[in-house]
């Protein structure tokens, strides 16, 4: 099966070259990127010797004759064109950006502040949250990755969310997140001396991901109200916390609910529901595929603490990307993405 | 002045020395630790040639004898009998540790799984919040100095909580802390290959300042109930944020409560608010004893974000001791402690 | 091929479990560790839900009956004893510690101040340098692995002592390790608090690595004389940079010794020697088996800088050790440890 | 004593702001920026409420007309030709750059690779490495202040090389810096994703910090030959580490090492030789101006090892410039810089 990465630069598309270049199944037909021909280990020297490819420009026609599956490692505002260019031809799309993940076109002028992608493009895309859209990611030849934050929220909310076990307006999600889930280009933000030893709130509630999460919850199910979202920087590479905060309707003590997310997530190999008392860690996923889940109930508020951790470029981009490629050519799902986290 | 510094090994023990050797009322007569003697240089280089006195083993009548002023920078379980032993004498002491702020011996009890310290000792002391309890201070022979994360989140809330704006039953404090926080002791917790490129949570809902704040909260609006309160471990020395979630009961607009916090703050020289639109960082406060506030208003839901931020060895430990020791004597609060935030 | 971990609560064993897991000829048969049985994912959370063994005691003849291959990931000190008990018992055993490197007992009680274990145990063990010393490795029953900063001291080093083009009296390397290094015993020197924002001297001229270095440099060069060796610890978990210094006798430009080099190791997978002006980072080989070489001519004082990079717990540590039983067991070098450089 | 900062907003800029709010003596009168006005708290946020200047323009007669002295705080290849400017103009000048430390332009354009300030302007300034030219500083009218690479080398090297022991032609000096050396000026190589758990070698003895060294050590011992240097971007903010390696021509044992450090250093408030057995730590000058130093002599090789450190900002940068500007105008040299490293 060929594949191709166009966005190859970025961190996400370099994470996706570390998953394909091992994997059984995929081979990296040719990688591409805006910025011209280039070997690619001269943008980055880890891969000198294991990556001889160069740099090609973007050229949809050629690379939907040639692969068989593209993966958009584009930011978003790019992603959303370049896939209506994809529309039409005899190749899969994957796209790790945000553009195509609100249905509603409105929705993401409002949140992205630009003008959205075709309704057609948007419309010909499955969300690919790969836990909990198997079937349709089977079926589908486009899929929108979802967003890193998304993912960990979503993973960690679903299972009260769907059973309606919880105050549908009062879900408050505090994330955090390591610098490259701001990618590639220099700012002052993400320069070293601004983040060592430092710790940043940013948009507070202004997250582009809070539409892509509050459409998929309002799916599970219509109750739920706007949610209160932060996001913050942490002095990390790769990672994301989500501490997320929800009021319990129904009187369950915390051994019903570890049943319950275990029970959910019992045929999911990438979420991993920690026993009560446990409670994961950013660094115990580090380099893997893994979404690790751990609550708390506290009995003297009746609120559930919901702690759900990713790597941001494997789970909550290139890992789940990969993953959802597995399932929709009916590879076992782990393929090519079972890394052991690395640790320490 | 005389001071005489209790538990200097410990991080809150030398940011003490690093304040007291500069400052210009108070002399530093002696330092103390269990450990026996030894120049203190030898357990802190950085003190090399700077700080020439050797550590003393501790005896109360002799400390009272040759000083003004005590520091108890000893742990949590035995600052609390060490004060007792400072009783009747006539020497005034400021106990860093938790044993007497729970007015309360069973509160302790509940929160610190240790016997309490003697309800004569916990009665004599002032809760040393200094910009809410400045009076209080000013009279007092013994202070009980805030919790670090105690500091954050009482600064953050007395505005809302004080004029009853907010639903008192739904405020979650989402607490990120730098591992100095957790003493020198080494754990596996606090190694660097453990911490570094991670994050944590930890004690979750059952930290042991959870009672200190509500019984200030209670103290400020007797209808406040039990808080969510979740703890973080950053990947940095020095610094916490909290992120403070309430629910607004009466509408207002950003810009009047910013007013509001300004206009509580005024006096107070070390808590900044800032303008609309504007957020701390932990950087921002530094090596200081500043505490930063920034408040985000979401209209979607009515919920007010309260950040705040501070050193938690200078506002959270050191720095708020000795403004205490400086409201004490009558002397400029801000005596030895304004120091600029090191940045970068 | 059933193997065997002893020690594998360290940072060695674990990172040999990483690897192990998913090897394709290698399977666990045991996992072993002198704190007595409890599962590995108590002590290493990250391995939760992927490795369900528990952690059994050390009984050699058990385990020489049921595994073919055993790795010592002991502490110097404990594996050369362990090691003893092995001898005569049909198991192949691969030691990480610096108990069986040097093969005079005299250098090691000199340099590591303790006993040095039986002198037939180290006469038995082939020291795993892999790249230099295959053919022994191969027929090899023992092996001894190579210290972390000794592989990366020596890699860098082996070109230009076996081709005699410096001069033996005047080596230099200023060695930077991450804190992995020394372990997961807590101590203060690698606590977060610590080590964050710092960078420490240590063992100057004193390091035990020091005679593995030149025991193997005077195989290769008899004329070797004794080196100046200094090693610092970096704030980072993972990761060594040899700088090394020496003074060339022959006049060579830098296009030459790069080709020297290339030629050196055209035949080693995992030793990538960067073009001329390239350098090597320690990121750019993080999770791999990678030995990262770069090389610089100082026209003005004729003196060649080499640098040479690793991952400590890989081609440090864990990763050769395994290259060194595919080795053994006549697999293809690279089997089940061609991870990709994790980046960023 | 009124003083006007030029280059605020770099960090050497913004670390001079931090002194001189607290200095008994200079008064900020003006800050500049060629970005224009705005006020500075907008760029570095940690000054809000505590600096309410605003960035000015950069209008040479005006400054000299308000001000006594004039710290220009800007990038080599500016600050050059803004002194030239100055020339002439009835004011101080203390120069952080490079642009005027070398009194041989060729030698300028050579490591800089762009063209010399004036020779006018070259030979008004002054060597300010405060420890070594007491003298002529107290006399100057201006200064061109030392790199931080070359203070911590240079400081490092002093008595060696004055008292003729070390062979010339064999020094050796492997540096590592933290990332605020390179500026705030966002690049790719000072990303957090790119630095944290990284470590890099960079301008291989290719440091126009080489050519300062060299004039100075040659102006003391007319017999040295060029230094083989080597720089290091280490993952912290602060912080510069220069381990030195030379060979002894006399037979001196480290005890009459030490012995000749402290006595060449006796007069120097900011220099503190470490007792034998002791090393300096990046984090144990952290914020202050103090040079650290430790020796050890390698009785197999007969080299010697000095360590040295600095707070790159301060006795770097900003910390000597002020050194400086104390003794131009006869003030205790330590005058508002005596700050205690802040540890942890």
């Amino acid at each position: 099966m060929k594949v191709a990465v166009i966005g190859t630069t970025g961190y996400g598309g370099v994470e996706l070259l570390r998953i394909l270049q091992r994997h059984s199944v995929f081979h990296i037909q040719s990688i591409h990127s805006s910025r011209g021909e280039a070997p690619i280990w001269e943008e980055y020297p880890h891969l000198y010797q294991l990556n001889n490819q160069t740099l090609e420009t973007i050229e949809p026609e050629k690379i939907a004759a040639e692969a068989d599956l593209v993966f958009l490692a584009t930011p978003s505002g790019v992603s959303g064109q370049l896939a209506a260019q994809f529309a039409g031809m005899d190749i899969k799309v994957i796209d790790l950006s945000g553009d195509l993940r609100l249905k509603n076109q409105d929705d993401y002028v409002k949140w992205y502040k630009r003008e959205a992608a075709p309704q057609h493009a948007i419309d010909k895309a499955v969300y690919g949250l790969s836990e909990w859209n198997r079937e349709q990611i089977a079926g589908a030849d486009w899929i929108s990755n979802p967003g890193c934050y998304a993912t960990s929220a979503l993973l960690g909310l679903a299972p009260v969310v769907k059973e309606k076990l919880i105050n549908p307006a009062a879900i408050i999600v505090d994330a955090k997140s390591g610098t490259s889930g701001a990618g590639r280009k220099p700012t002052r933000m993400n320069m070293y001396a601004e983040m060592s030893e430092n710790f940043q709130i940013y948009k507070v509630n202004e997250h582009q991901h809070i539409p892509e999460i509050e459409q998929q919850l309002m799916e599970w199910n219509e109750d739920i109200k706007p949610i209160t979202f932060s996001t913050h920087l942490l002095p990390i590479s790769r990672g994301i916390m989500a501490t997320i905060y929800v009021q319990l309707q129904k009187e369950l003590n915390i051994a019903q609910l570890n049943q319950l997310y275990q029970e959910h997530y019992q045929n999911a190999p990438f979420v991993r529901v920690y026993p009560e008392g446990h409670y994961p860690s950013i660094k115990g996923v580090s380099g893997s595929n893994y979404c690790d889940i751990g609550l708390h109930l506290d009995v003297r508020t009746g609120r559930l603490t919901i702690v759900s951790v990713i790597d941001n470029l494997m789970k909550g981009a290139a890992g789940q990307a990969v993953q959802n490629a597995n399932i929709m050519y009916g590879l076992d799902e782990t393929t090519g993405i079972d890394f052991i986290p690395m640790y320490p």
